[in-house]
């Protein structure tokens, strides 16, 4: 007999009676706030187009969503079976009702883990189901999921708007078009989705295709990159372009937190053995710490607020990159050292209130020992909710538990749900505001703040602080 | 007066009454399954001779436990005063009445430990005694102990049946003749004692005596020892013995988890340096890289699980080291990267699911940042148990915090005692058994996974990840 | 309408009623116990003049408190606001009603940090005050306060006496003559005010201004330090006269554990081309690595307790230390490593009973790790407690759970307040009390420890072990 979702009403809280009842208490404040996702992947393609469809449900749920074919990948399923395009087009499982009896049959695999979590909530309350998936029952709930894409209640546009969500911040790279964008805003739907700005492809020399997106930020932007200068330049003239669009942020993601002020010549001189194709590691290690640094004087220039999510190894396993490219679940985190590596930018920049530099990481033995210090101390510096595999009840109890004290809240921006998965966000944001409500609730109970602070900061946390950070006020 | 042991049957559990509720329900289920001991140092002469004795308490229960004597060590109590055996001969106190009055005046130094957890246990499970030593019991509690060690009862072989002892892997060097699992087998007795293979004396070749090794180790596998190729045949023909022995696995331990594929030729270059005296650091260092990539190979040809424990610095304590030989307690963990640091071996072997690679790791600040998402991902690679410091109730709370959530379950094999301390096994199965039930049952009370799926849980932990894991079924 | 303090009498025990029915009976047993500081920086001048005054509220809670003010600062409030004095003398705010105002109406971003604890108790405990701070009665509680100060009651003597502290351990330069502790000791007041040598400014040959501290020794020890001989023979004088003025230890600062034994030829040949003004950079590093073993060597022979602060990186904010000089709120802490690095130290000294080392961390990951491993085995190293932004209720849970299994609570040392803020003291002592009672109140819950062994812990905790290990019986 299959088993049923259960969903408990006070699920996450603790099970003390008296935090659990403050607990509750709060996160019924903040639970139909609307959604405030201020950074995420979500393919902004998708509310272009009114009568877009999500296919099947193993292409909304398994194919595309890399943290649930990684655990099936990791208990020997492979990723052909799971229908996953491979580079040399070699043929992959095409019957999606395989793929979704496969995950089915695997459920148990995500026992405890935050996919479970997300997906349990998804499953019952954006597709009605009432059951964890098994063997037994894996086709009923694929015909169910089938059912209701089909019908116009689950195109993207309904979905937003159920799902309350205020404002929907995509992340694009430098080149972008933002056709998408353009679409949205040209068709007259209301909804607010809005652009930021990704320069990776284009700040790390030695990213792979970096020199045909050059040509492309050079074509974009009508500004011919010959030299550094015009290569900030092409970059100055995208951020505005993207601010037009309505982005409040840009993002940037490195391997290490080093930071390093080069003078214009030595910008330069690095961009043109790039440019002829004869630059070091070093050399990409250097400008990349330098154009961290060039992003934050931008910042300061054009307002946009700064992202940075600093500490994971790209494309860790060779084989599967080889095979089937990025983004298949083998990005893993490093080591991050912050307080040295960040003293070239804070001593530039970190004093100036103009600038809001939001800082993530993967590493979190750096937040009560660097980043909350740093974020605590630093007028610029704001540092981000618990991210990707963090991204998760401990996670979180984690990140309250180590940062705040420090940090003070202030000093965080409340939460991000980061997904490329749209239909997940509701599920994403509950947690948090779960999480958080039973984080100031046990506060209350051991009498170190009052209830009427947590009333507050828990408004603060779900809704206010991200509005305010990200200027979506 | 003295202080009784106290031993609530509700020990260890959370005291919030519907969480210690659903914890006890599921200890109950698991408390009593066999206990599968798949990694560990019982020393297997003991289960060869059937008038095996233990010899007298202190022999027992201090002298041979580092754990014991480097606290009581640690606050000023010489080693010769304990009975440590010293290098040169010099007398050590003899008396063991005496060295158990010492253990005994001293026995508040061990409050809050996990050695005191498994002394209590211990001494009331196995031998009834039901009073904290001190003082004035010490004498008393000495005779109980001797009395018990003299009668047949106590003898290892009955001790392994009244524990329920599935079945017990000892580890023993490459070169072992397996003399007494040789005569446990032709014994006719039931007991399930299986030999690990562990090369750690022959592939590291700065390790003291390595000439000797690789000496003994040509006579043991009847190959001349003159080169790479005659060295790596020497130990597949060790590991085809001992697998005919019974071993399931195979266990080295490294300061670093530093891998490196080395060409045939660089690691007989090495290899020829060794074996003229003239290696370096640094070659020593990189032969032991290569070799980890070389066992994992191996595993995959012959089939032998691989454990790999990473980042004890030992024998840290020069003085210790010279007077008393290693084991001496003054084992210190050290600072561990894995994502750099695995990336030839997982790029080699991390796909090929005939391998299990079983990690083990002393620096907690991995589980979540690089361990969890490793073993989240790569089909060959599972997380060990908390490994020494950390087999401990904080140690067991903090790995299922830290780790669950990103590996899963389903990427760990349950629990490990790695004891020498043979008496203690059946305490320290059991702290695994109730905090795992006691994770378990939080996480119900949560409503982050229901009580079925609990109960599946549970017997995996206690007993069936680790049979399928070590291939003991 | 303003809010109440609550300060509730159950404050900062677990929700679960029979953890909080221990935890509370532990406490009531310690909480009136006398204060022992062994650590601090309190200024001993307060106490040598009987009739010296704290000035205004602000120059009492904010312009000294760099936890208080570099909160305010993160959040973009100008240190010249808040009255802290700049090096080039141009203008700060003069009003002290103004900073108050400001303090009060941003009290809210201290809520859940340690310094909104402190804060709270102390307004409450010694001032009287019944509420929050706020915009609208920020006048109020400064006038409250200010007539306070003004009465004789509030004189730091009658404080001391108020507060029940045994002893007051300040820390004072190498080079510092004592006065005020010679003041005191001459008034006939009997309060304990032992001063602790620190000899930073003169073993950092890097330091700002070691030129003239090198000078001042000579002078003060009256040694001419013309090599490496003579600064040692200083340097032993120094310790000396502050043993005969009743120092129990020596406290040093440095940003890595590093340790090194230099020959006599060595550490000369450094010294001297520091005393030329041409040392480098490495001769800094290895000096003071050589001079930390150098200073376990001088505690052996006149039986002084050795402190180590290791891992902050000191006055990380080139703007504002350039701006208004060190101690502004921007030490942040690094990565540190000991086990490695203590090596060199620990194989000279590390079994030698008659050396009491104390180390402290702001590396969290070095709790389990390194620390608690290595004090669990040295016999003549402790682990300081909780240091700096780790000094608060997560900071103190994650210290218990990290370090006493493994270390054992005898290798603690109790509690230092480390303030510089005199009237937190109480407040700051009675949080690590409710936290010990509370983590041995959890302790018994859950079967680990019995009452009576939990009641002599915590008065351990609270009194007798900073007494035993500073030699303050």
């Amino acid at each position: 007999m299959s088993r049923k979702l259960v969903l408990r009403e006070d699920r996450f809280f603790d099970p003390d009676p008296r935090t659990k009842e403050i607990a509750m208490y709060l996160y019924k404040q903040v639970a139909n706030l609307p959604i405030v996702s201020p950074h995420g992947h979500v393919d902004p393609r998708m509310f272009a187009d009114p009568d877009y469809s999500f296919g099947s449900p193993a292409e909304l749920l398994i194919i595309p969503d890399h943290y649930v074919f990684r655990m099936l990948y990791s208990q020997g399923i492979r990723l052909e079976e799971l229908g996953i395009k491979r580079k040399d087009g070699a043929p992959v499982e095409s019957d999606h009702r395989k793929i979704w009896q496969r995950f089915a049959e695997n459920f148990h695999l995500f026992r405890g883990t935050p996919t479970y979590i997300w997906l349990e909530q998804e499953l019952h309350d954006v597709f009605g189901v009432d059951e964890v998936p098994d063997r037994e029952n894996a086709q009923e709930i694929f015909d169910r999921i089938q059912q209701c894409l089909e019908t116009p209640d689950y195109r993207p546009r309904r979905l937003f708007e159920r799902f309350n969500i205020e404002v929907l911040c995509t992340t694009d790279p430098a080149t972008s078009t933002l056709e998408y964008h353009k679409a949205i805003m040209e068709s007259g739907w209301q909804g607010k989705i809005l652009p930021t700005f990704r320069p990776d492809d284009v700040i790390h020399i030695d990213a792979p295709g970096w020199r045909e997106s050059i040509d492309l930020l050079g074509e974009r932007s009508g500004i011919d990159i010959t030299n550094y200068r015009s290569f900030v330049r092409a970059l100055e003239e995208r951020r505005s372009f993207f601010k037009s669009m309505g982005a409040r942020a840009t993002d940037m993601a490195t391997v290490s937190a080093h930071t390093e002020v080069l003078s214009d010549r030595e910008a330069d001189d690095i961009l043109q053995r790039a440019l002829h194709g004869t630059a070091s590691e070093e050399d990409a290690a250097r400008f990349t710490a330098h154009m961290v640094v060039e992003n934050a004087r931008m910042s300061i220039d054009d307002g946009l607020v700064m992202q940075w999510h600093v500490g994971s190894y790209r494309n860790h396993n060779a084989l599967l990159f080889e095979r089937f490219g990025p983004d298949m679940g083998a990005d893993i985190p490093v080591v991050t050292e912050f307080t040295r590596s960040l003293k070239p930018l804070l001593d530039r920049f970190g004093n100036d209130r103009r600038l809001t530099l939001i800082l993530f990481t993967l590493d979190e033995s750096t937040y009560a020992r660097e980043l909350a210090p740093l974020a605590g101390h630093y007028p610029a510096l704001f540092l981000g909710p618990p991210w990707w595999f963090h991204d998760s009840l401990n996670g979180m109890r984690r990140y309250f538990d180590q940062v705040m004290e420090t940090a003070g809240l202030y000093n965080t921006v409340g939460f991000n749900d980061d997904t490329r998965a749209f239909p997940s966000i509701p599920a994403r944001h509950d947690v948090w505001r779960r999480t958080s409500s039973n984080w100031l609730g046990g506060l209350v109970v051991c009498g170190v703040i009052g209830l009427e602070d947590a009333e507050e900061m828990a408004t603060e946390m779900a809704y206010s602080l991200p509005k305010r950070a990200y200027k979506l006020i």
